[in-house]
């Protein structure tokens, strides 16, 4: 299977190379990197990184969407988000780290469904849908074919429990003993959560 | 201060982007890739990123050192050897993650210095010289101006250990804070350590 990772302009890096790091573990998944327009797509403090172009993408494979500044514009840019729409249509998973959940809330597909974000922007991200059913406190979150994270950092934890889900647990804690990470297991246990009075 | 990113072919995707996240959310510090050719650089899985030449480096600051599967053919190249003997000599500190440690090592600079290295790689490591005090349970290392991380996820951790060192802990659990990052702040405990017997 591909993890597609769709990169924007002032991505978060580590939203990208947390679950790429450890999808680089797992024979069964090869990552590649995308953007729309393709070539080269600068992240974060001017990271340049080169992509290619959504048009060879196989759209029925895994697509991971970071987090990062660049959601705060693209949310409000409606091509963007229909042509994002068409393609999580078509996804087998999609997975989102931190803000890569607002982009994903703004194309309705998250509509009904349990998701978490970044806990530093969780109020901004909330505020786009109340449709979502928003989770305050937790690592990442399932439902149905959608993967959310937290913020960043989360987002390993979270394609570790990816691998877990789909190739078993073990893999999972084979992959973080390779890349020496400690593994955050439990996806309900967030140190980082807001209003924890709110609980869900 | 600059951090300076040394890049190299089949560099490790985590020992790069781990550490300059957390650099990134700190005023004082500012990530710059480097690779001594400059251009495009390939990681490992075809990951291609634009690099600067080290021509356009400031060698008196602060330099990080990746580690990956290119630094097994690096460790015999004694022209990259030599110019990187240059640049560590002349940097503020020197920062390795994972089997950066290796490239680190074959300069003679950690002659007689205590360090770490990635622990699934810790025998190839520690055999290229006998010179260095390789520590076999660490989280990271710090001996006079040489940071050395244990594997590719370690290098996290060191770098907030290095923040709290230059600008204080309470700059370091800021940045974990804010990428959600649960810091492993004791550089001596290691769940991956090698031969538990032969702690030092």
């Amino acid at each position: 299977m591909d993890i597609n990772i769709l990169l924007f302009e002032d991505f978060e890096p580590l939203d990208v190379f947390g679950p790429s790091e450890m999808f680089s573990f797992v024979d069964e998944y090869t990552v590649h990197y995308f953007s729309f327009v393709g070539g080269i797509v600068t992240g974060k403090h001017g990271l340049e990184i080169v992509t290619k172009s959504v048009k060879e993408i196989d759209p029925t494979q895994i697509l991971l969407i970071p987090g990062g500044m660049g959601t705060r514009t693209l949310v409000d840019n409606m091509a963007y988000i229909n042509a994002l729409t068409n393609l999580i249509a078509q996804c087998s998973y999609c997975l989102s780290v931190c803000t890569g959940s607002a982009l994903t809330a703004k194309t309705g597909l998250l509509d009904g469904l349990y998701a978490t974000s970044n806990k530093n922007a969780f109020e901004w991200v909330a505020g786009l849908s109340s449709e979502v059913n928003w989770v305050r406190s937790a690592r990442w979150v399932v439902d149905q074919k959608f993967y959310t994270s937290s913020g960043v950092s989360a987002g390993m934890d979270m394609a570790l429990g990816f691998i877990a889900d789909t190739l078993g647990e073990d893999r999972a804690y084979d992959v973080a003993n390779r890349v020496e990470y400690i593994w955050n297991r439990e996806r309900e246990v967030d140190p980082f959560a807001v209003e924890p009075e709110n609980l869900q």
